[in-house]
C-alpha cells in the first residue's frame, strides 16, 4: 500500500509572509512529524525572474511568474496566497473554481462584501479554506481561550485589545500598497484585523461598536518620488460590545512610536484575568481571585509543554517559541484538517466576520455613531 | 520681627484620604523645610467621638464633631475637605463664604454644574482653591508633562489612559456611598477623574468623546443587609479627541480583577513615546526615535534627583517615593502657593473641567452619541 | 495623670541619612500615631553654622556644633548618630557612658573589634541600641522572613544576595571619606553590610566564606585637587555558607554601571522561592511548587495591607511605600521598643556580627582562602 | 556543472537534543537558503526499533541501531552526536578516525583530559569540529560580544553569570544518567558549561577561581525503584577572574525552584552594562553612561533585523526567535564553515577549555582553595 502523500503547496508571493509560510512548512514537518506535511512545491511571484530568485533563497525548485498556472497544476494540492490584499479574491476564486483548498494570508479581502462572497463561494464548492491569523495558534492564546471556555476566569467582563506598531511613524516611510485605499483601510485592516481575530477567538463575536479613525501623516512620498495623499487610517480605536455581554476597546496603530509587536490584550473576568502581550509572546499573566491574603498577584506563566502545541518543539518549559514557529503550528493545523482531522479556524467565513468588524469600524468612524456589525453584512450572510 | 506663621489646617474627615492628608502634611514639613508649613490643627469628623479617636491616631489634639466650627475658627487658615463627594459643596461654599482657602479631595463635586458653581464662587471671592489629584505631583508625571511641553517627544498623536482597580470585583463587596447615584457616578467619577486629570494635565483639554458605561454587578448588599440595585457604572470607556489634535481612549473600572493601582497611560508622539504606570510609580519608560539601529528601545528611567521634587526626599536616584509622599509634594505646592509662590493646579476651575469631562462621558453613554465637553458646561462657564 | 512623653532625639549629622532620619521621625509619628514618638529635638553638626542651616531646613529649632553637648543634655533621651563610620564609636561610647539609648546608622564601626567592643559596652551598661539597616523593615522583607520561618518555602537551599550601585562608576567621582581606609573597607562596608544584614535576617548566620575584592579605579582626585590612591575595594564577592545548611553568594559593588538601588536577593527553598529587589521595593515575587500544570509561575505580589506595617500608611494595596517611609517603620520599631514593646533588631550585637562578616570577607580576600566568621571575632565574643 | 551537494548528516540520538538538531536543520535550510544545507540523512539510536520510531517522528527515512555504521557510511558527511556525555568520546574519536567532521552536543566530555584528547585528535586529523553551545548564536549574545569587542561598554569590570533551572527540585525526580558520576559532574557540567561558554565567548578566558559545590538532595530513586546516593553536585558557585582583569561569579543549579531557563548574565563595563536573560531571550538591556540627567536608564532592546542572523527569519523587529531557531543559526554557521566560510566556534578546543573550567570548579571545591585553570590542563595543552 502506498504511503500517505505530502500536500503539495503552490505558494504565491515571497515577501515577508511568503517567506514565513515557506519556513513554517519546513519547521512544521520536522516538529510535528506529519504524515501528510505541507511541502512548498511551486513558487509563483510577480514575474519569472523574481520567482526564480526567491525560489533559490527558499529552496523551492519550481518557480513561475504566472500564479494562474498553479491553479491548473495537477501536482499542486493547495493554493497558498501571501500577496497584497487586493489580489486575494481573484486568486482564491480561481482556486475555489478549480476545487483546490486555499490558504490565504489575512486580511482576507479589502472589504466585507468581497470576503463574504469568497466565503460563500468556498462553501458552495465544498473547498476547505484557511486564513493566516497566526497569533491564534500561539500556545498561550490557545490556553487563554480554553480558560475562558472552561469558566476558569468566570464571566468575561472586559477586554482591552491593542495592536500597535511603529513601522509608519517615520514621515519619510514611503507610500506603499498598504496605503492604497483600494486595499480597503490602513492600520485597522493590517493590524486591527489581528486584534479583532483575537477578540473573537478568545471572547466571541462583537455585535456593535463606536469607532474613531485618524490619519496623522497626511502625505507620503512614493518610490517614484511623488507626494501622494494618505487616504487610509493611521490609527483606529473602537468601543466594543460582545454578544456575551462583555465590553471593551480595540485599538490599532502603525504610528505607535517605539512599539514593534504590541499585540496585546487584557481580559477581565469575574473570577480572574489574563494578560497576553506578543512582545513577550512566551508569557501569560494570570490573576485568579480567592488566594491567600498577602500572597495574591499575577502569576507569570512561561510557555511550556503543558500548553497546547508546545511539547513537540521542546520538552522543557521556558525555552520559547518564535514567530515563525507559531506559524508552523498554523501549518500543522492545516495539514491535520486536510488529512481529515479537526476543522481549521479561522476559515473564510470567520475571516469574513473579522472583515465585517473592520468595515463596521470604518462606517462607525465615518458616520460618527454606534453601528452594529450586522449592518455591514451582505443580505443573506448570517453573522457568526 | 516675627517668624512666618504656619498655615493652620482644619481637616474634615479622617478616612483613607483624611489620614493621607495628615501624614503628608507632617512629611512635607520635614522634607521641604517649609517656611509656612501646613499644620493639621483641628480635626472634624461625623461626630465628636469619632473625631477624638481619629485625632489621637493622627496626633491632632483639637477635634470636633461639627465641621462648621472650623469655618468660623480664627485659628484655622485653611479648610481641608476629605469627605464623601456630596458634602464637598456645602463645606467648600461655607469656607469660601468665610474667605478661607479650600483644599478639597477629588472629585470636586457630583456633577459639573455644582463644580462650576463652586469654581465661580471661589473666583468671585478671591479665595485660592486646591484639589487633591495627587498623582499629578509625581515627579515622573511632572517630567512627562515637561517633555510634552518642550516638544521632546514631538507632536502628541495618541493617548491611552486607564485607571483600573478591583476593589469592587467581589460581588460580596458591600453597597457604599460610592454607589449612591446622588454622588453622580461610579468608577468614572472615582477613578475616571484621575485619568482625566492626567490626560488634561499632560496633553491638554479633551474636546469631544464617545463613551460607553456598564454595570456588571447589578445589586449589592448594604451594611444593614438589604439588597440594593447598583445605579452607577462599574466600568467606563471613551474615545476621546484633544483640542491639540491628539486622539485616544480613556478607561475606568473598579471591577478590574487583579489590578490594584493600574493608573497608567501610553502617550505617543511623533518623536517619541512615554509610558507611565502607577503600579511602578517610580519608573518612566521613554522611547525616542532616531537612535542607532540595534540599540533602540524603551529606556526605563528610575525616578531620581534630576526629576522635579525628588531631591528633597533623597539625594540618590532609585530610592523611590511612596503614595503619601506624592501627596506631600501636593501639600508643599499648596504651602508655597499660599505663601505667594506659583499658583497651584488643579484649582476648582480645572477640577470643574475634569468634572465636565466626566459628565460628558455620562451623557455620551446615555445618548449613545459623540458629545462635546462644551455641551455639558453651564452657560457662561468658559471651557479651559 | 501625665501624658506619655515623646522621646527627644539628639540627632548628630544632617547629610543623606541625617535628613532621612528627621523625615522618618515626622512621618512615623503621623502614620503610626505613636504614644511616645521620636521627636528630633536638637541637631548637632560639624560646626554651629552648618547645624543652624541644616536645622532650618529640617525644622529642628535647637542646633549645636558640639555633639558632646547632646550626651549631657537632660532634655535628650536618645542619641542618633548619622555621621561617617569612624565617628560612630566615640559618639556611641559617650552616649552609653551617659546611659542613653543609641540609634546609629550602619555600618556600626570600621571593624568588628570596634563593633564588638561597642556591643559589649552597651550590654554592660544596659543601654538599648538600634542600628539603621532600614531595608529589613520593608514590609515585604518582613514577609520573606516570615515565610522562611514558617516553612512556607521549605528548607532554604540557596541565597544570591547583591547590593550594586554605580555612584562611583565615574572615574571623576571625587575621593571622599568613604574611600578612607580608616573607615575599614569600601563597597563591602557601605553596600555589602546591607546585603549581609538581609542574608542574616532572612536566612540566618553565615558561618564561613571565600571572598574576592577588587579595586578597578585605582586613583581618585580629592576636593582639593590632589590625586590619591584608592586603598579600599570597589567590588566584593563571596561564596557563603549558612549555619542552617544553605549556600550562596554575596556581591557588593559601587561600580555597577547603570544600577541605582540594586539591593536584591533570590532565595531558593525546597518548596518555593522568593525574589526581592529594592529597585521595585513594593513587589515580591514568589514561586510555590505543586501548582497546576500550565498555571505555575512566579506570583508578582504587590505590597499591601496584608503585609506587616503597610496598613497604617494606606488601606489599599499597590499604593507603594517610599525609601523614607521604610525608615519610618524603623523609627516606629525603635519607639515601641523604648516604650517597652518588642526588642529591636538589629541591635549593636547583631550589627557587630554583620561587621564580623564584612571583616571575614576582607580577611578571606587578603589571604585567598576560606575563612570562618568565628576567626575574626574577638576572644570571648560569642557568635550569634 | 553540478549543484553544490547537501551535507548529509548522520544523527546519533533522538532525545531532547537529537530532536532539536533535526528540527533546526530543516529550519536552517528554509531560513538561510543554504547552498549546502545540513540534511538529516540517517538516524542512529540505542536500538533499531527506537531509531525507526524516532525516525518516523522526525521524517528521517533511514535509521539504524548501530551508530558505528554511520561512521563508515560513504553517504554520511557529518557525524552529529546528541547522546549522553560519556558516549561523546568513542563516537567522536571514531568519526575523527574516519576523517569525518563532528558536530557534538555540549558538554564535550566528562572531564578536561578527555576533552583535550578529543581536541588534539581532531586537530591532528584536520577534522573540523563543532560543539553545540547554542545560546552563543542568539543574535543578542552575538551583539553583546560585539559591543564588548568594539569597546562600546568600555573596559569589562564585572560579570555575574547564572544558569539555574529547577528540573531536579522535586525529590521524587528520578535518578538519571545525568547523576552518574562517570559523566563527570552534575549541574556544573550540564548547566554550568553553558554559562562558562557564555562568559568565555563574551568576556574571554577565565584564569582562576574559587568554587563551592553542594548536593542538597542526597538520594534519588532509579527507574527500577532502587534508592541510589547522589554523588554529583546539585549546585555550583564560583568566584572567577578573567585574563583581561574582569572579576565575577558563576552559578549553576538544577534545584533553582521556579526557574525554567534562567541562563543570564550581567556584564558591567566602565562605560556601560549589558543584561541578558534567556527567560526573555529576545531582549537585551543596555545601559550606557553619559546620557542626559533624568533621561538615563536601561534601554530594553528587542531583537530585530539590526542584530546578526535575525533578518533571515523576519524583516520586522520584535517578532521573536525560539529556542530551536537559535539552534538553526548554529546549524547555519556549521554549514557555512563546512562550505569554506568562517571557522566555527566553539570547536573541540574551545569546548575543552570550557570543560577545563568545569574541572577547575570541581577541584577548587574539593580542595577548598583558589585553583588556576592551567592546573587542570593536561601537560602540553596550551590554554586558549
Amino acid at each position: 500500500m502506498s504511503e500517505p502523500a505530502p500536500i503539495r503547496v503552490g505558494l504565491i508571493g515571497s515577501g515577508f509572509m511568503g517567506r514565513s509560510h515557506a519556513i513554517a512548512m519546513r519547521t512544521a514537518q520536522a516538529v510535528f512529524g506529519l504524515e501528510r506535511p505541507l511541502v512548498p512545491t511551486v513558487l509563483a511571484d510577480v514575474d519569472a525572474a523574481t520567482a526564480k530568485h526567491a525560489g533559490a533563497a527558499l529552496a523551492i525548485d519550481r518557480t513561475t511568474g504566472d500564479w494562474r498556472s498553479l491553479v491548473d497544476d495537477a501536482e499542486i494540492d493547495l493554493i497558498d496566497i501571501t500577496t497584497p490584499n487586493t489580489l486575494h479574491e481573484p486568486m482564491a476564486m480561481a482556486a475555489i473554481g478549480a476545487g483546490k483548498p486555499v490558504y490565504c494570508e489575512k486580511p482576507l479581502a479589502p472589504d466585507a462584501a468581497t470576503a463574504c462572497r469568497m466565503a460563500l463561494a468556498a462553501e458552495a464548492a465544498g473547498v476547505p479554506t484557511f486564513v493566516g491569523f497566526n497569533y491564534l495558534k500561539n500556545p498561550l492564546v490557545q490556553t487563554a481561550r480554553a480558560m475562558v471556555e472552561s469558566g476558569e476566569i468566570g464571566e468575561v467582563w472586559g477586554f482591552r485589545g491593542i495592536h500597535a506598531e511603529d513601522y509608519m511613524t517615520d514621515p519619510a516611510a514611503p507610500w506603499t500598497w498598504r496605503l492604497d485605499p483600494r486595499g480597503g483601510a490602513g492600520a485597522v485592516a493590517d493590524l486591527g484585523s489581528h486584534i479583532i481575530s483575537l477578540a473573537r477567538h478568545v471572547v466571541g463575536p462583537i455585535t456593535d461598536l463606536s469607532a474613531d479613525l485618524s490619519t496623522k501623516i497626511r502625505e507620503r512620498t512614493t518610490a517614484a518620488g511623488e507626494r501622494r495623499p494618505v487616504q487610509v487610517d493611521d490609527e483606529a480605536r473602537a468601543l466594543i460590545r460582545f454578544a456575551g455581554g462583555a465590553t471593551g476597546t480595540l485599538e490599532a496603530s502603525w504610528l505607535a512610536t517605539g512599539r514593534k509587536m504590541y499585540l496585546a490584550f487584557e481580559l477581565t473576568g469575574s473570577k480572574g484575568s489574563i494578560l497576553l502581550n506578543m512582545e513577550r509572546m512566551n508569557e501569560l499573566r494570570l490573576f485568579v481571585r480567592g488566594g491567600v491574603a498577602g500572597r495574591e498577584g499575577y502569576v507569570e506563566i512561561p510557555a511550556g509543554p503543558a500548553h497546547p502545541d508546545y511539547a513537540p518543539f521542546c520538552p522543557a518549559p521556558g525555552h520559547q517559541l518564535g514567530f515563525n514557529e507559531i506559524k508552523a503550528i498554523e501549518v500543522k493545523a492545516i495539514a491535520l484538517a486536510l488529512a481529515g482531522g479537526a476543522a481549521f479556524q479561522p476559515d473564510f467565513r470567520e475571516a469574513a466576520m473579522i472583515q465585517a468588524t473592520v468595515d463596521t469600524i470604518l462606517r462607525s468612524a465615518r458616520e460618527r455613531r454606534w453601528v452594529a456589525v450586522d449592518e455591514v453584512l451582505p443580505k443573506g450572510f448570517v453573522a457568526g
